[in-house]
């Protein structure tokens, strides 16, 4: 199902021309037009959820497999170093466009693209009680 | 297939104990024991594959159905407003353990965990280029 007013449905879609690396009947992999690295992409599904919440496992898996078959072309053609799957959710988390999509970014060595987090200090009694909230 | 100087593949297996989230009969979800976020945790395929260039697409696939499923779970129990998912390949990605994994790194708001990249300046020629280079 289509969102009339979602850019990525419009995208995904070929409703608006993009660079496109990538199609099937389910995906389109798009080139970021602003992008981390040389190469970095987006598998975006043809069909609107919002995010992994929403998203049926079966779509969500399957923008893992088209993935994969671009990251290996990339390694071929791009000679990347290695690769980043980014996959945001919820504008807490740095998700801009609410449409599921996974983010593609080919590494090179040295290439300074930042992809960091700190680490917080946390004792076993606090990584304990985390646990048991969770599994609670 | 284990690799048996693998660490991960030991976590995974239950070899060593962890503080597990989720577990079934071809992933283990672990809590990562030096946390971005509360409840930063790491889907681990019992089987050992480097990375997502070597992992077969269906285990690849399952990572990101666990992930959701997991993801979920803590929507409900941990009250998160986003959440990232984050697969590294390669050193150059930031890969530190080379056993293929997923991160689930939970986000609040103004948690200010980092997650992160710099734009490159690419125009519109350069970018068809590396596109056509891809393609090609």
């Amino acid at each position: 199902m289509k969102n009339d007013n979602c850019i990525f449905c419009k995208l995904a879609n070929g409703d608006i021309p993009t660079r496109t690396l990538y199609e099937d009947q389910d995906y389109r992999v798009i080139m970021d037009a602003s992008p981390a690295t040389r190469g970095h992409a987006l598998v975006i599904p043809k069909d609107h959820y919002e995010n992994l919440y929403e998203i049926p496992e079966d779509v969500a898996a399957g923008a893992v497999r088209v993935a994969k078959r671009v990251a290996l072309v990339m390694k071929d053609k791009l000679g990347t170093a290695g690769l980043n799957l980014v996959q945001n959710n919820g504008e807490a988390a740095g998700q801009t466009v609410m449409h599921f999509h996974m983010h593609i970014i080919p590494r090179y060595v040295d290439d300074k693209a930042m992809l960091l987090w700190k680490h917080l200090d946390l004792s076993d009694a606090e990584l304990d009680a985390i646990k048991d909230t969770i599994n609670g």
